[in-house]
């Protein structure tokens, strides 16, 4: 199976972060196909950002449709655009926050997300409530920036450790998912260190990409994902109304 | 007061009903500075399209506030992109359907949305929740093209008194939403012919936008609605990069 | 528009303040017209007084309509009686409550209440879950006698301050609603020192009468708000029957 | 234990039907005390009704409090002023709606309310919610005055037998709660016709006054129902200020 | 009437301790018949303990219901199997835990239950908020095993008392739930002790029994709780087959 | 990996269903060891033959971890005993309920359950509530045995195909859950005649089940599924004290 891996901030060196974890739980026949979105922030650190996040996000989706992707994987844990994507793609979309909080509510009743920044951490919590997990899942914010995870000096991992360990005492959490694709490379040693389950979105994605495409479910078309009525778009956008977007 | 109405689609006749229900009702010194967007889709519906009419309203609320608005309204009723709008703007910034289920919780117990097609009725009905009314509203799709709207020879308005007639009956709807910008200017014969509250939401923002201004109550900054963060944008995104985005 | 703003306490003093919250924010043809109840407690602590004090809310609510009132407000924190005012009126009725939290879900995603006294709070936690605000809004009591606003030489305005700052911290709050009608004059000034919007309920509800008034919207009486059913009622009562009692 | 059984509206012809349903489960031991409401309406049909039978009920309990009564019980469905009641007396106090929900919750997983007419309808919706039981009752309305139950020429009893078998048939009910203290001598007719358990809640608070006074539990006083604070009431209502009540 | 307490562990002097607080509180003429469990756990703590109870604990109940109880108690918080024996026997069956929670409601609006080990604790939040609880009451873990409640050198009933401070405190408890069928014995000391109501799930069951028996109501059979459908049952259960178990 | 499927009913013909559609989703590498159940019922139909089941399943669960599978899946749609499985195996355990909602929610946002009979329809809608997915998911039943869906002259068949295509109509279900694990083989030709996406809970959690494996993830130990405190157990069911139960 292709998979297609996508970034939606335009750092590729965060891509390859997400492109590692991915290709280091695939299962043999998985292809990853890592894809950097070409336009928008360079991180995504709340809803401004998120929003303009979301057409460069599309337009990788739709070239990797074109190109014979057969599931996709948003990598970014506010699951930036995944309804749009939904309602776009004709293959499966998935997103990093949703698939994490399904693996961990098989092996934990309490579990805590660890996120980058107060401003991220809200937004996290209405995907949470939307998912359906409010009743067993916390979302903490480390007050770090995203793209100080891939800074060696800066002291990110001390601050996302200490809220780890926060969140065991009185969460009470049993285990602990990586509330920013960025962090996917921490979680097995973060799981040793703990000794409890540490999630990475990334990977849970893509087992349940495989797992989609394997049983033959994609997106239901009949209802509100149902494919994007065609019609014309104006100025910069143009290229991306619905008959146009593959080219985009 | 400069109060901006912003179009999220590109029909400026649209624009037009908008701006004509929002004078309608505005107060005496407001003053409605109708917009439409200048990049996107022509109408809005469901995900793909809400998606991507995101950039030309922020661009829109950018200007608006660069030219004096003192608050902003968006006129679509899956209030498009508000998160992002008032973490990006300075100015309070109002969504139709928060403000038309406010104004409807005040006068009934019981309310119904009648909106255009299904694949905005379920967006709609997670608004619903998110905002805090689903045990009070429901919502219904008439199932008619948002621009059959503006055609006098389609069937739209018939389809949508029906559906009115049906909530009245089945939900026990005490007052009725009009789950669509381009609705405006029904709301009064519809209130005449049905003989209960029949709620615009462009109208209740233009109220809740002057009520905001004439109490000194601006978005909150300290928190999820804090500034963007300054950092690079990049490809045709580019001029939406924080620093830039009045310019765009 | 003549706009009665009802203290349902008898305590003319807070009358005033809370007169003088009104006409600082009305518009420009909205004349106030402020009623102290005649009947009932000197102040409002918990659901005995609150229940006392609706006979006499009424009293002045129907002599308001009585005398050409357009719409009306009920200036107590807990909305006392507000469902039974919407029903015996045919004039819109606004609660302090609900207004304030309708404008602070417009400028927050999270927002504090801080009130007077524990037996108030919990009540106003009621409503606040009953209004749909229960995910985003948090009460607090500052432990202050209702009166003692009114007392120079007492240290609620200290403790309201001290309640304030804990909520910010710890509630993460981006926006305070005061919890008493009595601390409308304070808002301005606790805005300007806390930095962050600070909302009073009586200054809301006139923007929230105004705007129901303008757009033409009364209360539904098609369902629970139907007018009451013509009967004999006795007793000390016997005035408030159905017909007699706009001459209560 | 002396129980005090009272009627919120002035009609004692309601108050035998009460009386008799309560003695009919009363221990050995028990001696019921019917009261009448001596002020307010003649029957409670709405929010308006129920606010102006409050008084009424707060002075018969405080009587009744005063003449030895261990434990009261408030004989109208809507749990009228049960919260003023709780926190004004110091013996226990029963809603008949709170006291059928609980009994129900035992025996079924699925049950319905019919009550009389839909202005009380939706104030039982809150009462179910508020007392947790939403996501398993149900409640309808029979379209019936409350007084036609006592009427042997109405058609109220047909109608409320044709709104039992619709809630079995339609929300699968496994018990039915009858919704108007005024229906209590006819649960055990309802039950045999039905066969599926017809609960009464004149009954169900009989039983529930008896327990907690058994196991020596009475309302807290340490929260929400602390006494009312000592304070002067004016007009028409002096006689309720809280140190003068029992002589009301 | 006859009542059966079935304590659904195997330890005898649990069995005594349950029983005596179920006589202490029984009307006259009910009959308190205390069962132990022959077979599984000799206490219960988390979900394995439970899930082997419940075989011991229904054949208990055949058993009763065979030898003529009218109603049955299951004395474990955890409300140990009580869907199942609700749909296996004839009669009532009351669980302690929710007993306990329909009482509390009565006479508080906030509450807390103190049970023995966190093990148990998520599994009676899960009851709680089943039951419709949630947003009123707490559950705390006072990190004690459950036979240490006999043990007189243990500090289990220090580290109870010491949980209970804590709840009045931090969850402003007006009311304590013991959350063990073990504590029985305390409620009336400690009740003393802290000056608010405490409540035992085991008088609390008894009382719900004695109502439901005296009002002639019964598990309904008409849904979810119908009897089980005849078939074989292999292996060791072979005796539970529905139309065997009461030889079992 | 070795991955044990436990048929938690005595039917082996069943076993062989479940079997053959776990195999037919295993990746490449997944070893499928079927395991029936050799204590308890032919078949789970509600809350009696569900707990009769837990006995059964344990044993077989134990077994499969000594003899080395990595993970387990219970076979029945009420997720039979998932919690104790939880707590008392070191590998991880997959409910196919709590699975195929998973999957469900990645593909579409209104879905529905079709099971067999109404007393197993209210226990899956606990599960759906439990699980997060009420507000997106509904529960119906076909309204046949659970063993005639074997018996190839029953009409069980047609009625399942009836009560998707009412769940198509009314619910607007965007996807369609298969709520029984004996449903399992027709997923396929379901979604075919039907047009959308049809997800089976043996299949769905197969995939989940290695997903966890691949991902080095367990279910947490450190809280509500700490592994069975050692104690005896008495009688029949004396082999399953937590230190024997890899020997009953």
């Amino acid at each position: 199976m292709k998979l297609s891996v996508i970034n939606p901030n335009t750092t590729r060196s965060m891509t390859e972060t997400i492109a590692s974890a991915a290709r280091g739980v695939a299962a043999v026949g998985t292809e990853i196909t890592p894809q950097t979105s070409e336009m928008g922030p360079v991180s995504i650190e709340g809803y401004y950002d998120e929003a303009l996040a979301v057409p460069g996000l599309l337009q990788q989706l739709s070239r990797a449709e074109g190109q014979g992707a057969e599931a996709a994987i948003i990598a970014c844990f506010d699951d930036t655009g995944l309804d749009a994507a939904r309602a776009m793609a004709g293959i499966p979309v998935l997103g990093i926050c949703q698939s994490a909080l399904a693996l961990a509510s098989f092996i934990a009743q309490r579990y805590s997300i660890i996120t980058t920044m107060e401003r991220s951490r809200i937004p996290i919590e209405d995907l949470v409530r939307r998912y359906g997990h409010a009743e067993r899942c916390k979302a903490r914010a480390a007050d770090i920036p995203v793209l100080s995870l891939e800074d060696p000096n800066s002291n990110a991992r001390d601050r996302l450790r200490s809220e780890i360990a926060t969140s065991i005492l009185e969460d009470r959490a049993e285990a602990i998912i990586l509330g920013c694709a960025g962090m996917a490379e921490l979680a097995a040693s973060l799981q040793a260190e703990f000794g409890l389950p540490v999630i990475d979105g990334v990977a849970a994605a893509v087992k349940q990409a495989e797992a989609l495409t394997t049983l033959g479910l994609a997106t239901s078309k009949g209802g509100v994902y149902a494919p994007p009525v065609a019609k014309p778009y104006h100025g910069l956008l143009e290229p991306f109304a619905p008959e146009q977007i593959q080219n985009a």
